[in-house]
């Protein structure tokens, strides 16, 4: 944003001028991510003639660091023989999302143009589904054999590096390409260099299954402080590895996905400003179509009290308090429960323990909220009256306490995603118990209406 | 998870046998990461009797991987002096993440124990505030000078490795240790042997400041895509980095907070299963109270409306689901926006398409639910009534909308977290404002209840 402001007007100015010289001294100059985002701000057109100043392999890297979104309209206006060398420079995994969002014409038309090698990647890393390890690896590592010196390794790798993602990991492959081993840069620069690599490689690597989910293999990355973990197939063949920054945009995308389904969102699958009105539009409208259902539920629940809301007008006043009472418990006890869901893995036991927890804590926070209740409300009605809106809070508490913990477990256990029980829902649900409830417990507080009447 | 309950069974017989090799051994074979995850299923004695087996580097290292409470509980019952060599061990950062949570008394006892240039890198990073650069860097990078050439540098490396969180990246410093440039070691191992450093590295390196905010810098690692980052002081000094690892925590961490805040609890420390029974009811409390106290001013609002309520009872079945309409609808635009200034940085023209965009939003969504309501109420009320259900829900998704998108950029204005402004809060003052629309509507569309009472 910073860098944007202040460099967007001299880069436009270059362009106004058609100095190729001048824009391609801009993107020589600047970091890659940098450039990316100040000619975030052009049209497509523009961003293109930017571009095309650059060698392949740089054009490459800026092109990385755009959003999706925007890589796919420049791809729209681009000739197809330098994007095709473009492609061709690009990362596997980075490539592979962009030629995912194309229709399949585009894709068949610049496959042809690209390098057969990239090809027949391209068409191997496109096959793996979508949220898989395969989906996210890419296959640039760098591979050794076991039985050469620390020395031939070294001189192998400044060979390896210009292709590879990463070569301070390097994998020991035996001749069929099984994973053998593996060895750090940094023990590799420490050995001696007449040692084999067979020597002093690591044998047990913990690895990841290239149909693994993508989340998994992220966790799995942070857990051992790895700067990248190798996917293996079912053979235990290294078929690619994934880096830990695309680890991270992993986790950080997973983390704002839950956060939209927990406020009733059908995930989007880009920002928030990115996303078109309409797909906005209508992945908020769904759920709050749902949730408005679920509300016309409450109000004909409602309806069967109605002597009740005639007769003692006041109980109409707590309504609203009451219900958030059972929502607001709920939802801290939802997100809690979902947040722990998705960072740690939990086993029976775990579980059991939460659900114990979350009872007492119900147990303690209602009765304090009760005693608050009961002495607020003293002082707007009569005894009993208070009576009755202090136990159905705390009678809410405990409900939505323990639908807020049990629901988002039940949902994972029956394979859904627990966030999708989101706030609202538990909120909407406890809405439609909560008037029943409350109706319920006056009636067993004060007696049946027809006597107040009488 | 997995590993725990397959190894832990061996690893107590071992214990209960006394079998210091054994032990040694569990421990020397399995990743640092498996052996703390197994181990933290033990009581803090036995969990040191374990680590004591082990070489003081090894200790570190697994000590490491253990949640800061169970290292604070290990910490309370070793004896000082294998204690003080395992914290000489330990990565700057997270020795310090550990000291500062124990109490200043112990820290003073120990800090005589261990090595004078360790102690002192010890109170340096203790000085730097929570939160900062400084509180989640590392002090050991590796660093050389710029005159020396790619050969005498790689030899170099090899003393500097064991000391170095990373020397995949190497900082060039001037003789006052100001950062000069750097390259990293795969450009060096791609570089000519003879060539110079100064001849090789980048000039013009992205850096942070020591009192920079840490999620700024988790932020700019992610960007950039680097392993690390330096840090310097205002004279331009290295003072450490901050590596990839670190700034995945960080985010991770910024996520949990920022879900615990909009379901209205107090950030935790620790994770869920950590959190002490107290501490979590106090966090979880004292929300509850202040949203109840809400909702009571909500009940005191209703009460200027008791003569609607007895007249039009069929208006009470409505009350929740006007309520929520709002709130949900201000749940999702709320949540949308503080992950989006969460994630990105945000200048002021998009703060004004953001809230352009959410009018526009609360328009149409707002226009789907009354066109809804308005068939279903049909079929439970008259005519008149279902207009005035339907036109309070139209209003009710504008106002809750308007409310979730302006608080946060507002909360964020004023400098507080915007997550602050939690979904039940923005609830809360929904349901205040939003009794009064459903009855003001009403009073508008069906005229005042003393007409209808004549």
């Amino acid at each position: 944003m910073f860098y944007r402001s202040l460099l967007l007007p001299d880069l436009r100015m270059t362009l106004d001028a058609n100095d190729v010289e001048g824009i391609r001294a801009f993107c020589e100059t600047l970091h890659p991510a940098v450039v990316a985002e100040v000619i975030d701000e052009l049209e497509p057109a523009e961003l293109w003639k930017v571009l095309v100043t650059c060698a392949p392999d740089l054009q490459a890297e800026i092109f990385g660091f755009l959003e999706l979104r925007r890589q796919i309209q420049v791809v729209e206006v681009a000739d197809r023989k330098t994007l095709s060398k473009l492609i061709e420079q690009m990362a596997p995994d980075d490539r592979v999302d962009v030629l995912e969002m194309l229709d399949e014409e585009m894709v068949e038309s610049l496959l042809p143009l690209i390098a057969q090698a990239e090809r027949a990647d391209i068409r191997k890393l496109l096959s793996y589904p979508d949220g898989s390890a395969g989906s996210i690896m890419t296959t640039e590592y760098a591979s050794l054999p076991e039985e050469i010196t620390v020395s031939e390794a070294l001189d192998q790798l400044r060979i390896q590096a210009p292709d590879s993602e990463t070569i301070y990991y390097i994998y020991i492959l035996d001749e069929r390409r099984r994973l053998d081993g593996m060895v750090s840069l940094r023990e590799l620069i420490q050995a001696k260099r007449a040692s084999k690599l067979a020597d002093i490689m690591h044998r047990d690597v913990i690895s990841v299954r290239v149909d693994d989910d993508e989340e998994f293999v992220a966790r799995e990355l942070a857990r051992y402080d790895f700067l990248a973990i190798p996917v293996v197939d079912n053979q235990h063949r290294l078929v690619g590895i994934v880096t830990l920054d695309d680890a991270l945009d992993v986790l950080e995308e997973e983390a704002t996905e839950d956060a939209q389904m927990q406020a009733a969102i059908q995930p989007l699958d880009e920002s928030y400003m990115s996303t078109p009105f309409l797909v906005l539009a209508r992945k908020r409208g769904v759920w709050l179509v749902i949730l408005l259902a679920a509300a016309f539920l409450t109000a004909w629940v409602m309806q069967d009290y109605e002597e009740l809301q005639s007769n003692y007008v006041w109980m109409v006043w707590f309504i609203p308090l009451v219900l958030a009472s059972g929502g607001n418990a709920g939802s801290q006890s939802a997100t809690l429960i979902i947040r722990e869901m998705a960072t740690t893995d939990m086993d029976g036991r775990d579980k059991y323990f939460i659900l114990m927890r979350e009872l007492r804590m119900a147990l303690v926070l209602g009765a304090c909220l009760m005693t608050l209740s009961f002495g607020i409300a003293i002082c707007m009605v009569a005894l009993s009256e208070a009576i009755v809106v202090a136990v159905t809070v705390l009678l809410m508490v405990i409900f939505g306490t323990s639908a807020g913990a049990t629901l988002p477990i039940i949902f994972k256990r029956l394979g859904m995603d627990p966030a999708m029980m989101s706030n609202p829902l538990i909120a909407a649900l406890v809405d439609v118990l909560g008037v029943i409830i409350y109706f319920k417990t006056a009636l067993a507080i004060l007696g049946p209406v027809a006597k107040v009447i009488d």
